[in-house]
């Protein structure tokens, strides 16, 4: 009991939020233009070890089917539509064909999809101090989805805190710590490093299956994350992407006036390659079977211009 | 000029393409309940040899921008919108975020996407011999994209007909041989086997990207593809998947009542996992630079129930 | 509390609703095509008395704002998008503009829509006896919207439910009989007649303003509506067109084996022009302050070919 | 042949055109908080009076059906998908429903909507002097379409300038003046007044629908409209709201840097009640056969909260 409230996210004040933003702070590191960010730490040599890692060819997808049904975490339910079925006979003959439309405003918490480094600005400033006034109401003039258009590919570490725990799922208000994390990779016998793909488990999607959807908001029961200054450990081993279900983010966050501070110092700082609302539920299984918490991972988002993310579907191989 | 005309797709009876259709047909190969398809030739030794491909770690996205506008070949742009940008501050303080929202029915000649198997209907019957009626207007019970929801990775052998040709492009209704894959694949020093993914390239794109879009449909210009008959190599071969520049089909087909004779056989006969609308042209830069053909592929359509196909964004590794 | 009771929905048997079914039905009655159903009862003179009625010059809305918030009886929300704002210049110069999308699935219980004829089938069977198979997946060949693209106008006859019984809104589950409405008549010395459009008020809206929205199915809490043997009475009376808040049905509907019994008969039998989800909060205030009961409506769907309905919204003119 | 020429849009001067701004400027006549514009300028008598127009009975729709297909005119096609068809039985047995899917950004020259106030800015400023910063990506703080929720409602007078003309339409870039604005009043036996709703016809749509879509910008062949100074007229004449086929803009419009003058002095200047991409083809038939071009007009757009305008369907009854 008592332990579950130290768990709760600690008070860092503004002052101090600020000094770790400056920390984590990768502007200019790759030139005044970049627009990839923290990808930048992914060699050529650490895309190969990754699909080195490829032994037994199985693969796993890390998203959430596409969820159309409305609830307290899925304001913008997808609309899914068939646009002709086989009731009626095509016009030209055969083959028949059937088809169907998607739409989706997919960032919050339901919609498993990667945020452009456009997605999110602190104190005006976007990813390397570029101002908010590139992005207008006609989309980005940079830093758009687009920057990832040719895949993220790289080393996947999980670190699956519910394992370390022994829960099913960690509560809405947790943050794991960096101490957490380390033990963790203890645990795992792994160790995240210089261009690695950070997978972040907290159980939230499996809460999600056996308790139902929840609203994870300020004004809801929240939900469980990082603490704002495990970042500093990202920082330190030169991780370059992020793939957490959840978000990532403790709510609340515990950081004076500021709501969702890992999007502000992974994205806005040092120009992460983050993604939201990933499910780990199958990952897990072939993690346990193979007794590895390490794989090749492929993300792809879909090539928008001027798109501020993209729904996706990163697969994990092994 | 008159090689040019020898091009254009011989005529098919009707008789002859319903042989050809027996010959293909893998119904119940692997199950009567199979929604793999030629997926199935992909073994786990196929996904690791796939895997040791990667040596520069360079990678390349097959996808065409997703687009907005209008035009002969895209009677159904997708609708990309913002849903805010910066010049209103977030209510909740920081960070401020920004968001969009993209819509779009997919299937057609413009954007770059996979069929589920369910896409396609012979003479009333799906792959495996399944009925049309499990394809109603509430979308399909079975075999729809999801089937694919852990990815689709292989190794992708890219046969490159305009370099054969030494043609920019192949021009709106020519059709390619089986005879000229075998000498694409001479050219390469390179050939497609069980359980690749074979990326087929007409230079539809670029086409497009030269001359501007035009209607290559049957009340238009047309479109270069294959010969049906060229996709008995692909059945002895044991293809698993199919990546081409526009869609692999010949308009007009020249075959005997059969608009689409190719997803016919591809997806209806034999099961095959099926794009369409990819591009090649930053893939065969990096081709001609490594000097091969040969790379892994890793596709991932969104994983959502129901859908017929979907958008996504293949890239090849190398 | 007994009387509540009471007023809950009456059992009818499957084979009385049937009886009910053949006594209201107009198939045939304006020939085999027709598709304007009991608005043939609007003469020229009807819709020049209704024009008689203004007086005052007073008009009002009878729609909902469009909801764009997902909740129990919204599992469908709007999407509104701007496409673009003030905070770039045109590029074409002065003047400036902005625009927007909207989109809906409007059927259902929260936006203010009319249904066309093509929207209900009964036991297979469209109004007049048409088959289901004109109204396919690539939508109605027969008894769309645009059948009432002209407009519906007429003398609109408020029966105030709630007022009758002086309460602010009737509970879900709670029937309207016959001998209610022509209560309501009697209490507002009026009396519906040929060609008119019955306006009929539950209160349902001013619960949803007052309790907030409510799962108003039969998985939820239900709602107020018609007892299905009301509908004679409109039969009789030769009324052209029905304008509820809710949607004039009951849940649960106390028929067996029919959920939706009012659809059933008004659209499915008498191919009565019907819509759902309206309010008239401000209406009634203006009937009060007029003190009088009818007025001139004017109702015009979108001109959507192929449309199962439309949103729209109705105006009362005084 | 010259006269044609005449007819083309005359040069004015940006120094005039400002003139002209201000002379027909509303801004504070109606308080500084007004949304209603030249709305004001209908009062009750003028719709008790527009009712008495009401003698036949006629009604008629003014709108162009709404058009899924891309072409020329129409960038944004709407979008329009079943949602579901009979194909299947409903899971809750009688009724069976079919609903559908009506998708639109509206504004352009393809669809038949009205115009918020908000939608237009001169100069950096609104109709009221009010600033463009009140219309964000967030939508319009002020001045959005509900501000005509209660309908439009008055006389509607026809002016048919290609029955005057004696022409089946106006060709692009021709340009209709005061004078000829009254010289049609004067075929007509009638004119324009108070609180009236201006309907003028070019034959926009008649061209249209027989020699097929074109481009009407100023990267195509143009359109018809008014001259700029025919804006006075309506200004002295205290004109209401404005009802046009192709949207009464001039393409060019031949004003120095002002590229679409008409809705900078209807909209920005006039605070008038302005509709696009209306269709006549139906209303001048009844017009002939009334032997009358005045009539009610009842138009209601939706209730969108924060609408930039309306798709609609303006209804003229006789």
């Amino acid at each position: 009991m008592e332990t579950r409230v130290e768990m709760k996210a600690q008070h860092i004040s503004s002052k101090e939020f600020d000094e770790l933003f400056e920390k984590v702070r990768n502007w200019g590191k790759w030139g005044p233009d970049d627009e990839r960010g923290t990808l930048n730490y992914i060699s050529p040599n650490h895309v190969k070890a990754a699909a080195d890692l490829v032994r037994s060819g199985r693969s796993v997808s890390l998203a959430i089917p596409i969820n159309t049904v409305a609830g307290p975490d899925n304001p913008h339910p997808a609309t899914h539509y068939m646009v002709k079925a086989y009731d009626i006979q095509s016009e030209r003959g055969e083959p028949q064909f059937v088809s169907d439309y998607l739409a989706c405003e997919f960032h919050g918490d339901c919609h498993t999809h990667i945020d452009a480094l456009c997605h999110i600005a602190y104190k005006g400033k976007l990813y390397n101090g570029k101002s908010t006034t590139n992005v207008t109401s006609r989309g980005p003039k940079i830093m758009d989805i687009t920057a990832y258009a040719h895949g993220i590919i790289g080393r996947g570490v999980l670190l699956d805190i519910p394992r370390l725990r022994d829960v099913k799922w960690l509560e809405p208000g947790e943050a794991v710590t960096r101490e957490e994390l380390e033990a963790a990779e203890k645990a795992e016998n792994i160790r995240l490093g210089e261009g690695d793909i950070f997978v972040f488990r907290t159980g939230h999607h499996r809460r999600r299956l056996e308790v139902g959807p929840w609203n994870n908001g300020y004004d809801g029961e929240g939900k469980a994350g990082l603490d704002p200054r495990a970042i500093l450990m990202l920082h330190d081993r030169r991780v370059a992407a992020f793939l957490p279900d959840g978000d990532g983010e403790t709510v609340p966050s515990g950081v004076e006036g500021v709501a969702y501070p890992i999007h502000a110092l992974q994205i806005g700082a040092m120009g992460m390659a983050c993604s939201d609302s990933l499910q780990f539920e199958e990952l897990i299984k072939v993690c346990e079977e193979e007794q590895r918490w390490e794989f090749m991972v492929v993300a792809a988002p879909l090539r928008m211009p001027g798109g501020t993310g993209s729904l996706f579907n990163p697969i994990a191989v092994f």
